[in-house]
């Protein structure tokens, strides 16, 4: 296991969601101030991290991705706000604190989703880099956005009554893996890798969107309400298909470990230094909240 | 007054519409369906037919910016169906028929704006062109349709109390104005034009959003329920500042004409044959539904 998670990588980017500003007057302050609110609550910062390890194994700077990677947490934000809602997983905690609607009510709280998710296009449109290249990276990153990725999952999730295992994958697959790919994958794509060079970052990077869940669905039923920042057992109140309701907690336990070492298995075959991303694989690995 | 709205350009943008496909599979079907349920209800296709007018008048082929102009319409789309949530307008039919959530659920219909958002972008990075004209433009839409724009005047829709004259003027300026602006602004950066040749553009573009915004008011206390396709007198019921309760009927109407004057003077100052954008304003003045 390496040590720690990167957190000179998470301080560039809190440093970087924090200084962001979106209204430009009075009027529409209380709509910023709900961004704000979803948007600076903590946590591992996990997508941006990704991205900035991503370049860093690369040979880039990271500081120079900081738009794509602080544009890819505002889309997370915004699609955590939005599963919240009454209509979605109706959850009134996030973090420890009241969820966005609870705060500021259900259409300030769409509303705010709406705008995080307008200016992390805005934010990523202004990415340094060649321009084709920071237009294919968009690409990348809406498509895992959009029917065939984080939205098209959370329809999935809200919509379909009797999911099996394989449907358990395809919808986390796109609820959560996609986004977490295309935050590896949109640096590849910023710096223009061949492809052959992307395959280990692309395949360490799909690994890691099934460890996620797998650890997501244990930490549900083995974490305190302390620890993961809301009540636990909601899957099961939700009558969600987990990993762990279909096979049962040792074995989602050897699964998530299965998963860790085929992730980092992944990196070592690529050429940069991937010391950060293994730290994130860890961090996954072994979170408690 | 010209004749007639493009129905050629309204027939070309139809058609992109109803061409584009977002689903892979069968998993995620129900929600295209629900975003084509929105977007393919019909409507005179405004936004997307002055980018193509915008197109016709700077000298290019309009069926060359097709990506740009149906990315739009997904926006606006994606607008109208959150703005008649519950929590937003709670309207119940737009265009005469059930809105989203009445036929597909709150849920899914939160979820359906979110896809055509994501969509939409994924879309535009599509558009062909110079990159970094196409980023450049991107750019000036998102910033149209997030916490300056768009978002953000709903958010003063649903959130002020006391709104003056010109607090109106601002609110419609973020909630209509701009991504009406952005319509045509957008394909003059497309198209990378100099500044001295984009200002009669721009300046019609801004007052075709008043324009736009007053006519609306006006037909809201005039229409027919069966040609606005939802009940009239909506504004009322719901407590709206509009141009008619602030001045008056007769006094809307006037500055409805003042305002289709300074938009067509505004093109006479334009170097193309800007016929069918003097056309879409004519429509916009003299509309019924």
């Amino acid at each position: 296991m390496s040590d720690g998670y990167p957190d000179d990588l998470r301080a560039l980017v809190d440093a970087e969601l924090a200084r962001l500003s979106f209204s430009p007057g009075p009027s529409t302050a209380g709509l910023e101030q709900a961004m704000r609110y979803s948007l600076l609550a903590g946590g591992k910062r996990i997508r941006p991290v990704l991205a900035l390890a991503t370049a860093r194994a690369v040979g880039v700077d990271p500081a120079s991705v900081l738009p794509a990677a602080a544009a890819v947490e505002l889309i997370h934000t915004y699609s955590l706000i939005h599963d919240d809602l009454p209509a979605m997983d109706d959850d009134e905690l996030r973090r420890g604190r009241p969820t966005a609607h609870v705060r500021y009510g259900e259409g300030v709280a769409i509303l705010s989703g709406d705008g995080l998710f307008a200016e992390a296009v805005r934010l990523f449109c202004e990415q340094p880099g060649k321009p084709a290249r920071v237009l294919a990276a968009l690409r990348e990153l809406t498509a895992a956005t959009g029917v065939d990725g984080m939205v098209g999952g959370q329809y999935v999730d809200i919509t379909q009554e009797d999911v099996d295992g394989e449907g358990l994958r395809e919808l986390h697959g796109l609820k959560t893996g996609r986004l977490i790919e295309a935050s590896v994958g949109l640096v590849l794509t910023l710096e223009g890798l061949g492809e052959p060079e992307t395959i280990p970052y692309r395949k360490f990077a799909s690994e890691l969107g099934v460890l996620f869940q797998i650890v997501d669905d244990i930490l549900d039923v083995t974490g305190s309400d302390e620890q993961l920042g809301k009540p636990r057992g909601s899957d099961e109140r939700h009558g969600k298909l987990t990993y762990v309701s279909l096979y049962g907690l040792e074995r989602a336990r050897d699964l998530a470990a299965e998963s860790h070492v085929r992730a980092t298995e992944a990196l070592s075959a690529a050429d940069g230094d991937a010391a950060d991303l293994r730290r994130v694989a860890d961090y996954i690995f072994t979170r408690q909240e």
